[in-house]
C-alpha cells in the first residue's frame, strides 16, 4: 500500500485527543438533557434544493454520486454543511408526531468544501440546541437558549467563553427611530466593520447608503457600545432615538443578557455588543456569538439565534432559536496546541500481569472480578517478564499493575508510578476514583487534582 | 417549501427511538471500555484507490464532488462503506503513535448505495472492535474478542443472540487433508450452501472443483456440522481426515468457542457452526457470524474474524482480529415493529409548572435547584391552567410535575400517574430512580420494573 498521508481539512485525533473530545461531547449532552433537551441524529445527507440556496455556501457543498451508476449517476443528494437545514427538514418531515415547542440537541458532524485554516475543517462536529415551536415561539426561550448554552460551555473543560449578544428587533428598531427606510442597507454596511475601517462605513453609509452624516455617525455609535451589564440601555437612549421596536430590543437583549449572568465567573462572559448582526435575513430577534478566550484568532467558536420561520409547510411555520458550538473548532486547535489532552490512551486503570501462556485463564478471571465492579482492565498481551509487562502498562499510562498469586499465594497489586505494591482481593480493591478512567488534562480540568500516569500516545 | 417525505435507506428515528440506539450504543461502548478498548473515530471519506478494490462493492461507493466545483470538480474521495477500510489507514498513518497490540472501538455510520430493504440500509451505523498487532498477533486475542462483543451484547437490550463460530485453518486444513490442491475452489462452491440445494452444491464439487464423489460427499458432511460445545471435534474427527493445519484450526475453534460459553443463557447462545467461510480470501483464522434469534431474517446482523494483513506498508505487516455489530441493521427493524420502545420522547423527569409569566423565575429557580442534583427538568412553556400543564407533561411522558409554592406556601410534587401530590423541598427531594431518565421498554429491558409513563411521540 502507497505510504499515507493525512487529508488536510479532515482533522483525526489519536485515542487520548479523542477522550477529550468525547468527554467534552459528554458534557455538553448532559447539560442539554438536564434542561430537556432531547437528542435526535439526522441522516448526514439533504436533497440538493434544500441544501443550495444561491448563496456563497452552494460551492462548498460536497454532491453525492455512485462510483458506477452509469450515465444517471447523480443522487441529487448533497451532504449537510450544518445542522439547521437537516432540522428544519425534520421538523416538517415529522411534525405530527413532535410535541411542540420541541426542544432538541444534536451533536453531529458536517461537511463544507472551504479551504482548510485552523479551526476551520472540511469535516467538523458541532453541537446545536434549539427550541422550535408552531406558529408562536414565547420570547423567554431566548433567554433559555443562551442561558444553557453557557451552563454547558462552564461545565466543559474548554478555555473561558465569552458570550456576545444583540438583537436584531434593537439594531432595526433603532435605525426606523432614525427614519431610515432601508434598515438592511444599513445593517450590511455596519457589518463591514470586522473588515475595513469605521471611517470606510462611515462613508459608505453617506454615499452608498444616503444616510445624513449625523445618522451615519449615530449609527457607528449604536455600533460601538459594548457592556457586560445592562448599562447598555442607557447608552443607547443617550443617542436620543426612539422608536416602540427599539424598545422591545432594548428589553429583550436585558432579559437576555441577565439570564446568561448566572454562569458568569472566571470560566464564562457575556456581554452586549451592539455590533454584532450574524448575516443580514436569517435572524430576527436575540442574536449570539460566541467566542473562546485567548483564541480570538479562531473566530466565533459558536453562534445561532432566534428566527422566525426555520420551516413553513405553507400553512403552518415553525419560529424558533437556536446555539450552535463549533466542537472542531474549538477543540483541534487546543488539542494541537497541547492546551488539552488525554490523561492515558487506553481507558484501562489496571492490567493484569500473565505469568504464562497457560496461566492466562487464572488473569482472566481476575480481570473479570475487576471489570464486573466497573473497573476498565485489560491483560498484558504476551507473558514477558514482568519487568517489560510493568513497561507495557507504563506505555499506555495505565497507573496499576495487578500480579495473580500463584501456588495459594494472595494477588498483588503495584502501583507503578509510586513503585508501591500490596496485597489485594480481586472482589474488593478499587483505584483511587481519579484514576478510574483517563481525565482531561489542562486548562480548567481541576488541575489540581492531576496526577499523569504516565506517557501519552500524543 | 415542498411536503418533506422521507429518504428510502436513510433511517432517522423519534426522539423516544433515538433513545433507544444511544442506549444501545453506550452500553456496548462500556463493556469495550472495561476491556480496556479505546475509541477512535476517522473522518467518513477515503481515498477512492483505497476504497475501490474492483469487487462487487464499488458499485455502492458514493464519491464526493463539489456542487460548483468547474471542470475539475472531482475530490478522489469517497464515503467509506465499512469502519475496516478506514481503520486500516488510521493504524498505517499512525502507526508509529500507536502502541501495539492496538485495541479500539469504532461506532460510526457508513455508506451503501444498494437496494434498501429491511435492515439493509444506505446510511447506518455499526460497532466495531478489533485488536491489531505488529507483524504477529497473539491468537488469544482471537478469543478475547469474540468473548468481549458476546458480553457486550447481553448487556443490551436486543433480543437473544446466537453467534456462529468457524475457523479457516479448520476447514482449509479439512480440505489439505482431502489431498484437495485448490481449497479456495471448494470453498468457493460450499459457501453457495445458503443459495442453492446440497445436491447442486456437490455436483458443482465433482463437475466444476473435480473432487471425487467420496471428497465431495465429505466437504459437505464437514459443512453440516454444527455444535453447542467442543464436541464437534469428535463429529470433525470421525470423518477420518488428517492435516495439521486441521488439528490447529480443531485446537482453535474449540478455544473460540468455550471464551464465549461464559456468557451463553436465555441472553446468548454461541456455536461452532462448519459452513461459516464469509467471504473467500480475507479471513485466516476464526470466523464469526451473530444472529438475532427470531429475526433471521435480517440474515447475519454482525461478523468478523481474523486477519493476517490488515494493513502493510512493505515492512510491516498488521494483522488483526476483529468483529462488527450492526447497530442499524439489528436495531432500526426492531423499532419499526414496536419490539423496543423508549419509555419518553424527552428526558425532563419534571416538568415544573409556571403559575403566570412573572413568576417563572420562581419556577427557573426551583428547576435549577432539582438540575443541579442531576435531575432532568423543564418549565412549562406557558402559564396555562394547570390542568392543561399537567397535560403537556403527559403528552411527553413526563412523570412528575412540580408546582412553586406561592405566598409562602411549600412547594408541591405530583406523580401525574397516581395523581398522587405531596410537599416537597427542591433541595431534597429526588424521584425514583427508574424515573429520572427514560428507559427502553421491550424485550429484555428488565420489563418488571417497567411503568410506560405516558404516550410515546411515535
Amino acid at each position: 500500500m502507497p505510504k499515507v498521508a493525512p487529508l488536510s481539512g479532515f482533522p483525526e485525533l489519536l485515542p487520548a485527543d479523542r477522550y477529550v473530545e468525547r468527554s467534552i461531547i459528554d458534557q455538553l449532552a448532559r447539560t442539554f438533557e438536564l434542561h430537556g433537551f432531547a437528542n435526535i441524529e439526522t441522516r448526514v445527507v439533504e436533497p440538493l434544493d434544500r441544501l443550495a440556496k444561491g448563496g456563497e455556501i452552494d460551492k462548498e457543498i460536497y454532491v453525492l454520486r455512485r462510483l458506477q451508476g452509469g450515465e444517471d449517476d447523480g443522487t441529487g443528494l448533497g451532504m449537510h454543511y450544518d445542522l439547521t437545514v437537516p432540522f428544519a427538514r425534520y421538523v416538517l418531515e415529522n411534525a405530527g408526531r413532535l410535541e411542540f415547542p420541541f426542544r432538541r440537541y444534536q451533536i453531529q458532524k458536517a461537511w463544507r468544501g472551504e479551504r482548510p485554516q485552523e479551526g476551520r475543517f472540511r469535516e467538523f462536529t458541532q453541537a446545536d440546541i434549539d427550541v422550535v415551536d408552531k406558529n408562536e415561539l414565547s420570547f423567554h426561550h431566548e433567554i433559555e437558549v443562551a442561558a444553557v448554552m453557557a451552563e454547558a460551555l462552564v461545565a466543559t473543560p474548554l478555555p473561558p467563553m465569552n458570550m456576545q449578544l444583540n438583537n436584531r428587533k434593537l439594531i432595526e428598531g433603532f435605525y426606523r427611530g432614525l427614519g431610515i427606510p432601508d434598515p438592511s442597507a444599513v445593517m450590511r454596511a455596519v457589518d463591514k466593520l470586522d473588515k475595513t475601517s469605521i471611517g470606510a462605513v462611515e462613508e459608505a453609509l453617506v454615499q452608498e447608503v444616503g444616510l445624513s452624516a449625523a445618522d451615519a455617525r449615530k449609527c457607528l455609535d449604536l455600533a460601538a457600545i459594548r457592556a457586560a451589564d445592562v448599562s447598555f440601555v442607557d447608552d443607547v437612549r443617550r443617542l436620543g432615538v426612539e422608536h416602540p421596536l427599539l424598545d422591545t430590543g432594548l428589553e429583550e437583549l436585558a432579559a437576555v443578557l441577565d439570564g446568561c449572568l448566572a454562569s458568569t465567573g472566571r470560566r464564562f462572559t457575556v456581554e452586549a455588543n451592539l455590533r454584532i448582526a450574524r448575516g443580514l435575513d436569517y435572524y430576527t430577534g436575540t442574536v449570539v456569538e460566541i467566542f473562546m478566550s485567548g483564541y480570538e484568532s479562531l473566530k466565533s467558536v459558536g453562534g445561532g439565534g432566534r428566527y422566525d420561520a426555520l420551516a413553513s409547510d405553507g400553512s403552518t411555520t415553525y419560529p424558533g432559536v437556536g446555539i450552535s458550538f463549533g466542537i472542531s473548532r474549538s477543540v483541534v486547535p487546543l488539542l494541537a496546541r497541547g492546551v488539552l489532552s488525554g490523561s492515558r490512551p487506553v481507558p484501562s486503570a489496571v492490567l493484569v500481569a500473565v505469568a504464562d501462556e497457560k496461566s492466562r485463564s487464572v488473569s482472566r478471571r481476575a480481570a473479570d472480578r475487576l471489570r464486573v465492579r466497573g473497573i476498565p482492565t485489560e491483560l498484558a498481551a504476551r507473558p514477558q517478564k514482568y519487568g517489560r509487562q510493568i513497561r507495557y502498562a507504563e506505555r499506555r499510562g495505565i497507573p496499576f499493575v495487578w500480579f495473580p498469586g500463584a501456588g495459594g499465594a494472595p494477588d498483588e497489586v503495584k502501583d507503578i508510578r509510586s513503585g508501591e505494591q500490596v496485597v489485594a482481593d480481586a472482589d474488593e480493591w478499587s483505584p483511587p476514583a481519579p484514576d478510574l478512567a483517563p481525565r482531561v488534562v489542562g486548562e480548567d480540568a481541576d488541575s489540581s487534582t492531576d496526577r499523569r500516569t504516565g506517557k501519552e500516545d500524543r
